[in-house]
């Protein structure tokens, strides 16, 4: 760690363990911790709080007691080590994988004081374990969300949003609990999709264990992600600290079932709050699990009931801030591309394929960004996955070019 | 029937036969018709409109070829002598019982100018079958609409709401069709309320006949109204026609179960138009007979989403022009009166009881005002209702008085 009066560079690895340490000594968004990282850096808060040195009289108290004979820099090297072990890694702000969306919680503001909205910041830091960088795998997700005691039908329209999600190209976010996100996970690695889990624990040890086999598909084709280090335990508290991070990380929130004051509600305030698209699916009024999505489409104007999948891509699509609707023709979706992903495009030869291998060298971009743009590029039909590679889809007899017309 | 340059009184015989005859020549509520009513009275109306004396050709065409070789003066004595055998009567504006609402549809404007929309003023007249004042029937009431091919789901909502509706003094209002609206009025007979069934057909032809043990239930206890003259057929344009009525005479409108592009939508539209409450129940999005109410939730951010009777209560509870919600004692139910009611209250005596005939002699009023505001007073517990009469309620031990103390 760094003395007072030197400021580590962000991304630094004194900034990585400092922010590990902080998280373990403090509960993930705490308002005062979170400023003071703004203003003087994430080492030197950690002196601050060893050293007794802030106002926050309840804080200092609650720190120092967490911390009892502990050295926070030895156990964060410690966390760091096993997390490496494990497969987990680190994702900080100066990271170019950090997703961007969970810094828009660095100014939210709710009106109701309580004791979890001190927990509103934005992560010091994220836990990963899966390959995808954790930034394309956020930039098009929905969260689904809802009842742990889901009924069947609850169930069966969360299947049909997650899978229609997944093929259309979107990242299916929850919380890996039994009920409405465990069928939302599930249905996107049916679809073959990207899902992300966004934990209340340690990724070590995801929760509920119940859900042990559906987290390793998750871990192995997607993303398990938790602001605790690896061996947290899945304090209740902690569940609804974690919400706001679903809610800020994904483009738009689907609640699907929802009991009257559950947690789904609260996960929902925080998206209102951020000025996110809110979408509930509403159910029978006789139905329990249904009141809740019920009292938020009448407490709030700003919510858009959803009925399924049409309702979630119409809504989610207007916020597309990287990537365009679908047009008439692959001139149309061209124009519509970024930037990585026309660089990514102009790579690919006019004949014969490429690797990505390739492409990434050609277009000079880092290989994970060209894995992400081909998956996109393959969704909108402007390239072609074969054998030896990735190539321009052939030319349809008309002239059009286009998955419709070569496949 | 008048001639040209003599102005009938309104509520007159020839007033009211030639109103008969309008319904008889013309679709109820055609814009043209209205307005010169409005201008000229009925009887000179309906002589113009046999001169052939009018602009609109097409109209005028119509008319004509209804009218063959029949004098309408002669159909229109026939069907009120018809009329008064069936125990049917006919209700104009002038009258004290005419539902003074079904007047704001003078400026109803739609924004589809379809050719249903022709059809959108007030009713010229109402045919009524049943004892109690029309106007004091509507005064407090709400129409519970929806599909005919209802499922269990929605017959049971629409039960659980018209049956409450009905408890707490609310008149029900529906179309008398197969399924929700039939499941509606059942359900407010069930509670020994009153209901209203709003027809597309005569009063002694009430359709459909599968219905027909209901209406006789219904013309016992509440009323068939209909706009058409006795022996009229339900022809399917005249369902959309009908729909403004029932959004038009009620406090506020519920739909619970809609199919898409089906009538209950034509119905809440004009209610959404009039600026009524719409009241809409939501269901399962695996449901077809809910996707109307849905498509209505989305369209219409005027529309209120409830789940049950509490909601429905709360939304009309609010627009009560002629009633105020229960107080917390009766010096406070007492204040919320409307004048008739109070001068009912006033008349009752201080010691013994008082029948309704007394009571309208010393209220000054009329004896059927005086029993719906007997009936009103008593759901408010300021009256009870004795084997000799109406009487105040009796104190409590603790001196407050009311149905909680003297039941």
């Amino acid at each position: 760690m760094s003395t007072p009066n030197s400021r580590v560079p962000p991304g630094s690895d004194d900034d990585r363990a400092a922010r590990v340490a902080l998280t373990w000594l403090v509960e993930p968004g705490n308002r005062t911790v979170w400023s003071m990282v703004q203003s003087h850096g994430a080492p030197e808060t950690v002196e601050r709080l060893m050293r007794g040195a802030i106002p926050d009289g309840a804080l200092q108290a609650a720190v120092l007691a967490r911390a009892g004979d502990f050295d926070p820099r030895r156990m964060a090297e410690e966390t760091l080590r096993r997390a490496a072990q494990l497969g987990a890694r680190i994702v900080v702000p100066a990271d170019d994988e950090w997703p961007r969306r969970v810094d828009s919680l660095a100014v939210l503001e709710l009106d109701s004081p309580g004791h979890i909205n001190l927990n509103v910041r934005p992560p010091l830091c994220l836990w990963v374990r899966g390959s995808w960088p954790l930034g394309d795998a956020l930039e098009r997700s929905v969260s689904v969300v809802g009842a742990r005691a889901a009924t069947g039908y609850g169930k069966q329209v969360t299947g049909d949003i997650a899978y229609g999600l997944a093929e259309h190209g979107w990242t299916v976010v929850s919380g890996g609990a039994f009920g409405i996100d465990a069928a939302a996970h599930r249905a996107a690695l049916a679809a073959g999709g990207l899902t992300v889990a966004v934990l209340a624990c340690g990724v070590d040890r995801p929760y509920p264990a119940g859900n042990a086999a559906m987290f390793e598909r998750i871990a192995e084709t997607g993303l398990l992600i938790s602001e605790w280090p690896p061996s947290s335990e899945p304090l209740k508290h902690r569940f609804l600290i974690r919400n706001r991070v679903i809610a800020a990380a994904t483009t738009g929130t689907v609640v699907v079932e929802a009991a009257a004051r559950s947690g789904a509600l609260q996960t929902m305030n925080r998206v209102l709050a951020l000025g996110r698209p809110a979408m509930i699916v509403p159910g029978p009024v006789t139905s329990a699990m249904s009141v809740g999505c019920h009292e938020l489409l009448r407490a709030n104007p700003g919510a858009t009931l959803v009925t399924g999948l049409p309702h979630v891509l119409e809504t989610v699509g207007r916020m597309g801030e990287y990537y365009a609707e679908p047009a008439r023709g692959p001139e149309h979706r061209r124009d519509a591309l970024d930037e990585e992903s026309a660089l990514v495009l102009e790579a690919v030869p006019a004949k014969g394929a490429a690797r990505p291998e390739e492409l990434a060298t050609r277009a000079g971009l880092a290989l994970r960004t060209v894995l992400r743009r081909l998956s996109l590029l393959e969704l909108a039909g402007l390239v072609e996955r074969r054998d030896d590679g990735f190539a321009l889809p052939r030319p349809s007899p008309d002239g059009s070019a286009g998955r419709e017309a070569t496949r």
